[in-house]
């Protein structure tokens, strides 16, 4: 049986795209890859891609000459989380409060890490988690 | 500024979970790393999870003794992408068909890299995709 290596792309989809690309480019520090009308790829890190979708422009999917590429949408408020180094915890809650961005809750796992979670404009609940709360992310 | 180091959770809602926990095990082939009522987590690969959450079950999000986990809760269909290695994409759209899961797309991107996009129980758009397609995965 072939295997799965691993998450490429999560996505989520927003009610105003510029504002998200402020967000994610500013708030985020994260690196644009492709920027189109109907969504805006980020480099994640960890060769991993956020997508961010305009709500609506997506249902109907897109046919490109190499291929058609399916419709999808969605309502949330949408959950993903971002891998961060033990050491950028305390770095990341002083930015995200400084920027002043809506802050949930903070845990502490029993297995080990911890998690910052955050509200994106769109009110998705997004995280940062620390090393140790999976067994696979150790 | 601190950064981040890739997607670490992605999450899908899901109106069986009993039946998505059937499909991403049995058919592609994912380790059970948590699985409680409102949601089960696997193994995606390369330090990722995949969350599956019961839609609905997690909209009031979950106070633990070191921590409330918020809510959040989502409406599709979703999508998300795994990686897989090139030498793997024959297998796997042998594999996938043979199980009889709905094929929606196959597409060969400029950049390099192909994706077979497919659906899982709920409708969501799932997508397998070989390196190459993004500049941050080659």
């Amino acid at each position: 049986m072939p295997k799965l290596n691993g998450v490429l792309e999560t996505a989520l989809y927003v009610d105003d795209k510029p504002r998200s690309i402020r967000f994610f480019k500013e708030v985020m520090g994260l690196e644009i890859v492709r920027d189109e009308e109907r969504l805006t790829a980020f480099d994640a890190g960890g060769a991993s891609i956020l997508l961010i979708f305009a709500r609506g422009e997506s249902t109907h999917g897109e046919d490109t000459p190499t291929g058609h590429i399916p419709g999808h949408d969605g309502e949330g408020p949408l959950h993903m989380a971002f891998k961060i180094a033990e050491a950028d915890y305390e770095p990341w809650r002083t930015h995200l409060r400084a920027a002043g961005v809506v802050e949930l809750s903070e845990v502490t796992w029993p297995a080990g890490g911890r998690s910052y979670y955050f509200k994106d404009p769109d009110g998705h609940v997004l995280e940062i988690a620390t090393p140790g709360l999976w067994p696979n992310y150790k």
